[in-house]
């Protein structure tokens, strides 16, 4: 059974009030780094996994992408995105990431935001993009870092003083489900090691071009007293072009 | 000033007892997964960065390398390599690794072992290696994980019956020296990020084609007692290709 979380209303409205959510891309630490990574969009037909409220679609859309469709299995998140983020030629449809169907070589890029880790398998879902991508078409995610989800806490470890120690790190090795606490509900997601990521990449004919783990800009982190978030990474960015 | 530790006699005593100095590659937890990275060494021309007791010139030598180079800043090491592993067309030599010369193209594969986070310029290192490479040649590389080295410690947190709590990471993306203490001596090692490593060998023109985040194979773990390595990764293993 995958994951719709975010139509559980109660979570959704939780959602709504993150600055990343209110704000937009301007709002995530990750956007500049992401923004960077991403191809250029000018003439390309654009697939969004877990779109979300959409903002990635949109940039694609203004940066001359020739057509973009956004999927994500919350009928609210698609929803969202049509009232926020629908214009020109960018399509929304409620699918799960597992699920979505095209022809082959449909897409010339293919981008999924911090969706991925909800993932129960990557394999599947690599040889599908795969499959999706025209040759020579790039494929590019960001998902919170293996770093980042190895414990089910993800919290940081406190010293007596209820000051932050470091980030804790445990059972890297072993893969798969994490229920985890986030927006005071209980969220399913996968852990994988950074070796896995690259090899399923490869296993679906991908070459990786791109490793990041983005830290937030300097200017964010003192605007918004983020120094801690230079103490360890929290998400990893990979792109890849189909051989 | 480069370091040369190895050349300490008690440093060197003591490095001389651990079990990978004691029963080479077998002794390795990483060595299964490095040996599964490394190329095809038949009729390739191979050097070495960061030789040690030379267990990896020997390998290359035994699979059918037509000619190896081994280097390493410390006298003792090459002393102790040409006791233990000279053989055939394998040759050693006393060099940092910042300093080794050769003619550009003379070299089909480059490999280094665990010697690559005491250097503290990745990018000249990356460079050099690529000019010694003849096109379309191998740079494989194990490295301590970034995760492993982002604390000075290199130690376990432990709870307050002194058992191993989990594993704390720290100012991950504050890169530079870390002075830890090893065999009862005080080593500089360079904490990088992985994005580093990635980046620093795309700069150099190389192709990235695998990143391996070594476990010790389940039958050490039983035999050695070592279920705590399967609670984070101590290693990072990239192989990349000169374009």
């Amino acid at each position: 059974m995958k994951q719709n979380k975010y139509d559980d209303p109660t979570f959704f409205t939780e959602y709504a009030k993150m600055p990343r959510s209110i704000d937009g891309l301007a709002a995530s630490g990750e956007w500049q780094a992401l923004r960077e990574t991403l191809p250029d969009f000018r003439g390309k037909r654009v697939l969004d996994l877990g779109c979300g409220y959409g903002w990635h679609c949109q940039f694609a859309y203004e940066h001359g992408a020739s057509e973009v469709v956004g999927i994500d299995i919350s009928a609210k998140m698609i929803e969202r995105a049509i009232e926020l983020t629908h214009a020109g030629n960018v399509r929304y449809e409620q699918t799960a990431i597992e699920d979505f169907e095209a022809a082959p070589g449909s897409f010339d890029i293919i981008l999924s935001s911090l969706a991925l880790h909800y993932v129960r398998d990557l394999g599947p879902v690599f040889a599908k993009a795969a499959e999706l991508l025209a040759s020579g078409g790039t494929f590019c995610y960001s998902v919170e870092h293996p770093l980042f989800t190895s414990r089910e806490q993800q919290d940081w470890s406190y010293d007596a003083d209820g000051q932050i120690a470091h980030w804790p790190v445990d059972n890297y090795f072993h893969e798969g489900q994490r229920t985890t606490a986030f927006l005071g509900a209980d969220v399913v997601k996968y852990h994988r090691t950074v070796e896995s990521h690259f090899k399923a990449l490869l296993a679906a004919g991908f070459s990786v071009e791109s490793l990041v783990e983005p830290a937030p800009p300097m200017e964010m982190v003192k605007e918004k007293g983020w120094e801690d978030e230079l103490r360890r990474p929290m998400m990893l960015i990979l792109r890849a072009v189909k051989a």
